[in-house]
């Protein structure tokens, strides 16, 4: 699979994985716009990458980024900055460059240094051959404990936007962290930074795995230009939002030890942040989740969640639907809560405050007896 | 175990509880004061026993508490309320009293009517046998999936402070709720509110098992007088702390599926609210407790939780500590974290932020299977 045009690519197994796997890649924007734009964690303890790449995105300009697997580089104080630093400073030499426009992702174990000698050389193998054909090795070299690379690729009219993204929803030993990179050979919309910023509070925000924020995490994109096309607002939202969307359902999808992929659409909310927090009220309810992973059309559960949440509400006048059947009708019992089937991996939780015209879906996936497996009996 | 000096109970097993237990209690206070004071749960959901009991505390006047397990009377909409105060209203004939001031609780399932004949035929045969030595009667009564009753007494010259409570800190099956009752015969300072509200602050609410926050929860206090000692301020707040200490230290010890009890310490806050923000952010943290469950010490999960919180920080100047070895020291590793013994039940987690003076602690458990087992598995 081929990187939007404009955008050369390689991966190596540098060894920092245990496994042999892939763990190194380097991602080169060759322009003629090297345009970039990234959202980050919004955990106030960040890791040394994304002290690094919070400064290179503040000119908007990248010329490539370097992600690793295998080592987070969070909580590894001064000598963790250096080594960022380090490997910026190589990639740039590399490809000469300056090293204030090369971004740096890292993800895998917190609190260990990185082998910077396996990471300096391995740059050394990548940067010779990179090419456009590179799509999938990319998306593999940047896997965790994600059981599949995830990939999504949308192609209009002369233009390409693909974006490779991993994490199992924060849900993976140790932390694995959810890195994202979207590359377009478009020529990007002024507005393209706002327009980026809002379909990620739409798609990526609104998958929530267990709660928990990772000290990594990091959305970027990049432009090349190369095209030549020059998108509209419109068309440009259009496509990324398609892209974003994909990647976070696959996210979703392939969340460790997840059984159940759970809807919580909330509806009629005075405004949308009232819906989204109710939404995130549920999806972070260890108890309803442990009830969907169990099969037990639990709704008590439902209600005793959205009232948790910091939301405008009528106590009294809840409705809640599984799987199409409405269990519950102004907050009381309703329909039999027998009828409801959970033999699909996908459980649809239908909200309906009643109170207002605004509404939002935050995806999650259930707790289960895995999820507690692979975060508990696993050090490493 | 006799209840303070005035006060009167007894208890049944009317029928609710398919295993036969006992499951209806009623606690008479004879006065001469039937003064009370409530704190309930914060949910926006709450049962229709909650919705009757906070009128009754209003007039701080409460003759009487009826309590029943095995049915939460939640989100049960009219009906549920009439039968709280048909319950209230039949209780009230029996002690030949006003129903506004006869105090209801119910936990178990929500979203299930009561089954009101069993209630108003077990409430005529405890009303019969109504004696001042039924505290673990009382307390066995209330229990849902306690593995034992709770129950925690003080006495001090001349006068006794009592208390009951029910729960497995939100980790039972169907959201078992957390009730708490405390009876004393002091006459209680005329600030007994404001201290009561503060000691609930600091000891219930500091207790955190698996965040979820029910429909039910009630914590009851009453003083009959009748040893007829006034106590002072001091004194009062003295015995109500040591009582919901251990009441609460209790529920955390029996929390479902645990098997670990975590203390996070934060130390060094900007104010309290951050520390006990810092240490609710780390109590809440799946990632962080399904590793301590696994005796993994993976302080990264700790630093990532920290980081969430709603808290004034320096990302740079965090220290942990693990049951006493400081596996981080300004962010960074260091302790050989394989030092760290998890064989005792008890888990110190210390969190020194370095930013202030304040500090706090919350009590939590570890994730475990049986917590995924005992909220999957039964329907009931």
């Amino acid at each position: 699979m081929k990187l939007p045009q404009g955008f050369i690519g390689a991966a190596t197994a540098a060894g920092l994985k245990s496994s042999g796997a892939s763990d190194l890649t380097l991602i080169v924007n060759q322009g003629p716009l090297n345009w970039a734009s990234a959202v980050f964690t919004t955990n106030q303890v960040i890791a040394a990458p994304v002290m690094w790449s919070k400064e290179v995105i503040k000119g908007s300009t990248v010329h490539a980024v370097v992600l690793n697997s295998g080592g987070a580089n969070a909580c590894t104080g001064t000598q963790g900055f250096q080594d960022t630093h380090k490997t910026a400073e190589h990639a740039a030499s590399l490809l000469q460059q300056s090293s204030s426009e090369i971004f740096v992702c890292s993800t895998g174990m917190i609190g260990e240094f990185l082998p910077m000698e396996k990471i300096l050389s391995g740059l050394d193998i990548v940067a010779a051959k990179l090419v456009n054909d590179s799509l999938s090795d990319c998306a593999r070299a940047i896997m965790t404990t994600d059981s599949i690379p995830k990939i999504s690729t949308v192609s209009v009219s002369g233009v390409q936007m693909s974006g490779i993204a991993k994490g199992a929803g924060m849900l993976a030993p140790a932390l694995a962290t959810m890195l994202c990179v979207i590359m377009t050979d478009a020529v990007v919309p002024l507005n393209a930074n706002n327009l980026f910023e809002n379909i990620v509070e739409k798609t990526f925000n609104r998958i929530d795995s267990d709660g928990c924020t990772s000290t990594n995490d990091t959305i970027l994109l990049m432009s090349s230009g190369a095209s030549q096309v020059q998108l509209t607002e419109v068309e440009f939202a259009s496509m990324l939002q398609e892209v974003c969307t994909s990647l976070a359902a696959q996210l979703i999808a392939d969340a460790e030890g997840s059984t159940k992929t759970i809807h919580v659409n909330v509806r009629n909310a005075k405004n949308e942040q009232d819906a989204v927090n109710v939404a995130r009220a549920c999806a972070r309810n260890n108890l309803l989740k442990a009830a969907i992973f169990g099969g037990d059309p639990n709704w008590g559960r439902v209600l005793a969640a959205v009232g948790t949440a910091d939301a405008f509400m009528n106590p009294l006048t809840i409705d809640v639907s599984l799987n199409g059947v409405a269990v519950c009708v102004s907050s009381a019992p309703a329909a039999d809560k027998n009828l409801v089937s959970f033999e699909e991996r996908l459980v649809e939780i239908d909200i309906n405050l009643n109170v207002g015209e605004h509404s939002a879906t935050v995806m999650t996936n259930d707790l289960s007896h895995a999820y507690v497996h692979e975060n508990s009996a696993y050090s490493t």
